[in-house]
């Protein structure tokens, strides 16, 4: 138990691997001494001789136009500047442009309400002696100074900006982030904390998700039963909501609140019995899943409630969309109702599809009334409503695809859903706009972007920071950068960066595991349970929904809560086994194969020491198996690469039996399961066996 | 490199060591498995055969009394007791007591408004059937709760209580901790984490440093320039004030505001000139120290002002008393005005302390009219003023002393100034009532407490956490246990449960280190790094301001920063060089040798490491010589040890030259310090040394 934890870390944080695959991102042109590490990747960069020493002369000025979100977001980016630097500087921008280091020159404020309409492009120019942004709005020049912070570099001689030259603008104008509070509720600080990670990788829209059967998050003044029966305690005020408006604002981010309806509402009814389609009284909903309580849409009472509603939240979003939802509506209470029954023959309404349509035609008047666009999501899209109606595809490609053929905008979230505990690679993959598309030209512009989702069933303001983070950023960069933008390797590469910088905003997407794994075992002397866990990740979401019939009150505070989906291990042990694999009698190779020994050593030795933890812990305790499984997965790898490295057959059935402790290793146990699994099939499978005797 | 990093946690987490000098508490009398980790101590506490477990069906009901933040306080328990062991409760307490597991019995409410005459006994009683919890108001109930939590143990069997019989009750009533919120500002969610910490260990006064010259943070509606050009935009909207004197209440933890005067008030004077004793403008102070700039006591105009300030804050801190500080005036600006000292003329006031005696006078009276007590700094105490002013002692027991001897109630906060950096055990010594005193049982009566104290000129949001926790649980023990409660590694076991407890509540003094150690590296591979930090510590108070000249602007970034006072390496090294030093050829001794050679190798070949880690980053390779420190100190330690173990004397002048290397490990170097000196010192002293020729 001596050596392992550094050994784990090997596979846990491994910074750099020089592995043949590791290609430049195509938006790169390379120089001496230049890593870039920008995520997202700008459009076009090129690096130039020299750079830019970042000393306390350092000043910022603005010229042609400058405000008050301008000015503190170049101040902001000041004090970020100052505290990577160790030096202070003079926060306040000048208006003196002419001996200024760093000149921003800004055309305009951009929208007064931001909108999708908005120029975000940006230009920055480095040389040795200053820098020089432009851009035609303050979003584009926020985006700009973001990029600047991205490139900050340092070594013996001090820390520096490289020379270099970047135009870059967006290739989807809504890159956004859904957030549920409804099932658990997120606290504000937790909130802005989030809003400084979207702003550093240049994300433009906060969805707020404010109502579900589970919780009603927002507090209305006209009808404060809402929240007062309907939240648990657990809501945004009004002037939290405003502040959380104009911290977005002032970080270039929208925020386009969702009550979802006519479905989901549980939470509406306690409060509000008559909105709903079937007799009270109602109760928050605790468990998760799709349920019948819905809006009446067949009452008047229904549309005058929510017109009141819409007019109440319209004044505190500013922003030009509203999101109604309309997901999930299982049409069971109105199946049930007799007077909605007959309210749809006399509407000539044949199916509830048919009354969800009309309640969202109704719907619409109001959110125009209130001047506000329409989006929900897929199940909204009727034939009958107006082409300026835009759809979130949960569903999926075909959906969105067929939703631009018939004149709708839309974004794309299939695939970007974080609480499916995918790595990033898989998000990174899915492209609004495939290559392949057989949209024409005019359909592929109403595909406006996409939005990552994070559903919150499985977790709680504890742990979202490392179900946000850093996977999103994968995500954003996919929305942002060019297409081609798409290598794997230099994606995770740069991820590791971004997730440290993410950590510097207050994130706690790092920091949690170690914080969870003290709680969880009642000590800090956590190593060997840091080995352990630095190689499990969360099952997927379905599995655990599976294995755990939990509700909205489930405490979330087992191993499976404490581990980061996609850790670092996950990738970086692929590449390790990669290299091993197929870079030839190198030193690489031989490298790899030493790091791999070593951590299959640690692995093996840390057992007992991870049993010992245990043994105090209940909870720890559900993951026992998984110790005993870690060790033999270390022993499987032991024996392979002793196999291949010495170039000797392995003896008949070896292969097999070794697959099978790998399959038993991938069933599902504890909620949690192996990163490594895959890697280590294929290190498995390139051992030679010895011919049967049969 | 490869083995350090688990053999330094040896130093840096040890958990517990078999040590002679390790005593019981008196407080505690031990039966078969109890482990006591309560802090602080309660005043007697015995011990049962039997456990009660925990499990789903475990119930809470109150009886007697309840209100609803009685309710809050029992959920709020069941909560954390339902996170802890993984069970949902039922987390509604039920008012019919007979079918519950946990009993709540509580008399009253105590008074409206928390006061220092309001009862904070409990008695609690476990059984292995059930738990009885009795108090004569909810805030001793409060109390008896959070020691239930502390109780939770945990085997392979599960969660339980042991059964115990407690009858708790605090030897001080006014147990405070002070943050200074002028010098740097500290956000509501801070302070709310801090709240709960404190919550934890029954601390009951949370006093709200709330104006400086480098800040005023407390929004005035009747005066708004105070805020508007005196906080750099951060303070507290009034709104937010309340949620904390709720969430305090809540928590039995008392609010006692400060606005500092007559001196420490530049930030006053820059939206409200009038108010000074010199001609404007003024700005907000940037540097540290005392200032000028002090309230002109002669012109009605002050008065009128403060009668409106007063009374708007009185609204909003229902508190009793109303600390004005009215420390550290020098006089300047009264020596300076003509029109002043003419004033004091004509009033017969022979100098400026007779002078703020005659402001303080007029203070009272306004404090009085708003129905406050007042409290303040030594300062304020001359034979004028009334015996029902409190005093708050920095200057220490002596004046704390003679004041008791005069009339007057007062508190120690000398010798509790977490802002110096010295570790838990020194506070911990100090008692507000030493069994020396010569105070009268009369006099004696009239020392109502203690306060600890966070000065933030070298403190921001970012490592307050770490400068708070857990030191300021020593401290809180000190102020509710009896006397003779003060056995230092009994104390430092404690400590380590306590430390984790407040880990949970959100608090970041454990993780925020290898999060600033990432943020200085620039990588998530801080292995040697954080061997390095775990055996440093700030240097104190005084020695940083010397070595750097700070102001409020300066980034708080640097390693120093990074690392918490006092952190477990210190204590644990100790104690493993006492045991072996003084523990006779056992296993015991044979043990610590070997884990103090691990260690100290760790020491010498993470050097590499760290250096590495440092080339690149101009902030970290400040502290370079300490990396070639720690490498020389880890070859002292291994040689002293070799000496010690062969029995061999070391050659002539040996213990010279290491002492030497000792010494030049303790000049000052990068704002950091070893914690590890004093110990080594103690091996080099016991080595036996080879007579010298001469």
């Amino acid at each position: 138990m001596i050596r392992q934890l550094v050994i784990a870390m090997i596979f846990a944080n491994l910074a750099t691997v020089s592995v043949a695959s590791s290609q430049a991102a195509p938006a790169q042109s390379s120089a001496a001494g230049f890593t870039n590490t920008l995520m997202p990747q700008p459009s076009e960069l090129s690096t130039q001789e020299g750079r830019l020493a970042i000393t306390a002369s350092f000043s910022a000025a603005t010229e042609h136009f400058r405000d008050a979100r301008l000015d503190a977001a170049v101040t902001r980016s000041l004090v970020r500047i100052e505290n990577r630097c160790g030096i202070f500087l003079p926060t306040a921008p000048q208006t003196n442009a002419a001996p200024a280091t760093l000149v921003v020159s800004v055309d305009g404020p951009g929208g007064t309400i931001q909108s999708i309409d908005d120029d975000e492009s940006y230009s920055l120019e480095i040389t040795s002696s200053s820098a020089h942004l432009r851009a035609a709005t303050v979003v584009g020049a926020m985006h700009g100074l973001t990029t600047l912070e991205q490139l900050i570099q340092s070594d013996a001689s001090g820390y520096f900006f490289p020379a270099v030259v970047i135009h870059d603008t967006p290739r989807f104008r809504w890159r956004g982030l859904m957030i549920d509070c409804g099932r658990h509720f997120i606290p504000v600080d937790v909130l802005k904390r989030t809003l400084d990670g979207m702003a550093s990788v240049k994300l433009n829209v906060f969805h707020w998700h404010l109502s579900e059967d589970q919780g009603f998050r927002m507090e209305s003044k006209a009808f404060p039963r809402l929240t007062e029966f309907g939240s648990d305690g657990l809501f945004y005020t009004q002037e939290q909501a405003r502040e959380i408006v104009a911290y977005a604002r002032d970080r270039g981010i929208r925020v386009v609140p969702e009550f979802d309806m006519p479905g989901h509402t549980s939470a509406w009814f306690v409060g509000y019995p008559d909105l709903a389609s079937a007799p009270g009284p109602f109760q928050i909903e605790r468990k998760f899943g799709v349920f019948d309580p819905v809006m009446d849409p067949t009452r008047e009472s229904t549309y005058k409630f929510l017109d009141g509603f819409i007019g109440e939240m319209a004044a505190i979003f500013p922003d030009h969309f509203f999101h109604i939802g309309g997901d999930e509506n299982n049409g069971v209470e109105w199946k049930r109702n007799p007077r909605i029954q007959s309210f749809m023959r006399e509407h000539n309404l044949k199916d509830t599809a048919g009354l969800q349509n009309y309640f969202n035609q109704r719907l619409l008047k109001l959110l125009e009334k209130h001047g506000k666009h329409m989006i929900g999501w897929d199940e909204i899209l009727t034939p009958d409503l107006p082409k300026d109606v835009m759809v979130q595809s949960w569903r999926g490609f075909d959906s969105l695809s067929a939703g631009a053929k018939n004149g709708y905008t839309g974004i794309l979230s299939a695939g970007y859903y974080l609480n499916l505990m995918s790595p990033a690679e898989t998000h990174y993959a899915v492209d609004p706009l495939p290559d392949n598309t057989d949209l024409s030209t005019e359909q592929q512009a109403r595909i406006l972007g996409g939005e990552a989702c994070m559903w919150e069933e499985q977790t709680s303001a504890l742990d979202i920071d490392s179900r946000l983070w850093p996977r999103t950023a994968a995500i954003a960069e996919r929305l942002w950068s060019p297409r081609n933008v798409n290598d794997v390797d230099d994606m995770y590469r740069r991820l590791g960066v971004e997730s440290l910088r993410l950590e510097g905003f207050g994130l706690t997407h790092i920091s949690q595991e170690a914080a969870s794994l003290r709680q969880l075992s009642g000590t800090q002397r956590i190593e060997p349970l840091r080995i352990f866990a630095s190689v499990l990740e969360p099952v997927p979401f379905d599995a655990r929904a599976h294995q755990q019939h939990a509700n909205q009150l489930t405490p979330l505070d087992l191993l499976v809560d404490a581990l980061p989906p996609d850790p670092p291990s996950r990738h970086n042990f692929e590449l390790l086994v990669r290299t091993y694999l197929h870079l030839e009698n190198s030193g690489g190779r031989a490298q790899a194969q030493t790091e791999l020994t070593a951590g299959f050593n640690a692995w093996i030795t840390s057992r007992p020491g991870i049993l010992h933890l245990m043994a105090d812990s209940p909870l720890l305790a559900q993951a026992e198996p998984r110790a005993q499984q870690l060790s033999e997965l270390g022993e499987v790898g032991l024996e392979a690469v002793s196999y291949l490295s010495s170039g000797l057959p392995a003896p008949t059935g070896w292969k097999a039996a070794k697959l099978a402790v790998l399959d038993d290793a991938e069933k599902p146990q504890a909620l949690v399961r192996f990163t490594v699994i895959k890697p280590l099939r294929d290190l498995v499978n390139a051992v030679s066996e010895a011919p049967s005797d049969k």
